[in-house]
């Protein structure tokens, strides 16, 4: 296999070429470069093999997971994604083919995302590869998107479709039947390559009243948002947008609905927005094309301590979910 | 164990209450906060258990030498350091008391060098640990530290000492008999806790014409910067700052003489001065309380390609040397 240094040079070093502060990965730490009025944000997030991909999972989509979570971290802010650092801690079984086609992933959403390669690191492990991305962004003076300032009486909102992350890892580790091909592939492939809402962020600054990425699972995520705000949420189940995969899954498993509502990796945004807004939220959705769909409300807290998500099934009861998302722990 | 969001709230959202762009951890990303005219230099290490540290390691030495060989990146660029981002894939042997460990080591750094925690991610791994770090520093607009600007006739000058960090390790790992206790735990000290130039490298700008910090080896690091700066240099051994523990050890072992000078974990400063400043040197040098000493000089290149180090012993002759320093490859 090559060398630390060659590998470097000759696989890494071209992804920076775009970014005249990363000094072509040749110096010991690169210098951001911002246009006046702009500010940083900074992400990061790390993902293991066997843990966060399956280890036949293509190293392209590998790469391209790990770069577009991070991704949607910055969308949850509001911030356009810039570049980003990489540490790669390689477990024995990668090779130099295996990093050709995770350098190759990095490179097409690159261009994709307009992103560019600032530095990191790269190492051995004698056990399974862990991977970790530093993304940053940028963004003007000014607030950016926050949990914490969600208000009662707003509506909420969330984009795409919800659940097919999660449907899509189940039809990876077979366990869903009956389902048509072409499902299949759409689910599987909606939990390798997230599509991060890096247009929608920036454009949810001075409309969405709190914001943040549905990694953990929508009911988890929401939970995050009333926990911070301090009001409660009610998600009206039938009003969550379902794909049609999702929707031909649970035609003949309608048990799956818990998991459609609690599993990951979704990589939507899930916004409030504050009443009488509501067409501004549906020329934002025409304009990008992303459905846009409001889900529920935030209403006041019950509780003193605030925080509680009710989802309502269509008679308004509320729905009794046993696990409320998915922690690493 | 704690889960992993009671973790974040418990351990190390503490450690960001400094920086009001953090969020108290609580958002998807952060807001990196600089004055006007500075920019922000980032740099990126990754460490694995049992490569990069011994499993016997107390954690809050791990989590020193993380942050450290980072903020020693950044003093290479002149950078001040101010925050940091943190990637933490566990293995199975780490459980609350580990982390404890760790995070109060970070706590402690924290105040000595005046850095924040701005965000992160926390994970599980079935292997090794693994951990990387992301570090962020501040500098003023105008040019950084580089590799590339070493020019023929520049004295080259080494901070502190070399040789410690490598004789440390084969300490800790009982390759080297005979030394007295004092040498032996000095030597240790050095390899488990660097010692990063933080107040150096930034009163190197305007002053130093080139410099990198020495991870690799000296050797190894002097020939980064005659391959970027296309000069070669010639490095005198007898003048190669040595501790006196490392001269006790030379002493009844001569043949460790290369191993100093090619071995790595000195995290010192190797950088360039221009002729007739080297009074300048001696001022900062006193200034700071830290040997700052000329070990050489770089001249023109002898092959058209360039990057030649040359380290010559007291009658002027070249030593051989087997290894000119440490890849992770």
């Amino acid at each position: 296999m090559r060398g630390e240094f060659e590998t470097i040079a000759r696989l890494y070093a071209p992804l920076a070429a775009g970014a005249p502060g990363a000094f072509g990965l040749r110096n010991d730490a690169a210098v951001v470069e911002l246009a006046p009025g702009e500010r940083s944000v900074v992400t990061l997030d790390a993902m293991v093999e066997g843990v966060h991909w399956l280890p036949a999972d293509p190293p392209e989509a590998v790469a391209r997971k790990l770069l577009r979570v991070n991704l949607s971290d910055l969308a949850a802010m509001g911030a356009v994604p810039r570049s980003y650092l990489l540490a790669t801690c390689l477990g024995p079984s990668v090779g130099d083919a295996w990093l050709e086609g995770f350098v190759a992933g990095l490179a097409a959403d690159q261009e994709r995302y307009g992103v560019t390669l600032l530095g990191g690191d790269t190492t051995r492990t004698p056990g399974p590869t862990c991977l970790s991305l530093t993304a940053l962004g940028a963004i003007s003076e000014g607030p950016c998107l926050m949990r914490s300032t969600l208000k009662a009486g707003d509506g909420l909102y969330v984009s795409g479709t919800i659940g097919d992350g999660a449907l899509g890892l189940d039809v990876l580790q077979d366990r869903i039947e009956g389902l048509a091909a072409a499902d299949r592939d759409f689910l599987a492939e909606r939990y390798r390559l997230p599509q991060p809402r890096t247009t929608l962020g920036p454009a949810l600054l001075g409309l969405a009243s709190a914001c943040l990425d549905v990694s953990d699972g929508l009911v988890a995520d929401a939970s995050h948002l009333t926990e911070e705000s301090g009001v409660d949420l009610e998600i009206e189940a039938a009003a969550v947008p379902l794909s049609a995969a999702v929707r031909a899954a649970l035609g003949h498993r309608p048990d799956l609905l818990p998991r459609v509502l609690t599993g990951g990796d979704d990589y939507e945004l899930l916004f409030g927005v504050a009443a009488g807004r509501e067409g501004e939220v549906a020329a934002l959705s025409a304009r990008l094309a992303l459905p846009l769909t409001r889900i529920g409300r935030a209403v006041p807290a019950r509780a003193a301590e605030g925080g509680a998500v009710r989802v309502l099934d269509e008679a308004g009861r509320p729905l009794a979910l046993e696990t409320r998302g998915w922690t690493h722990f």
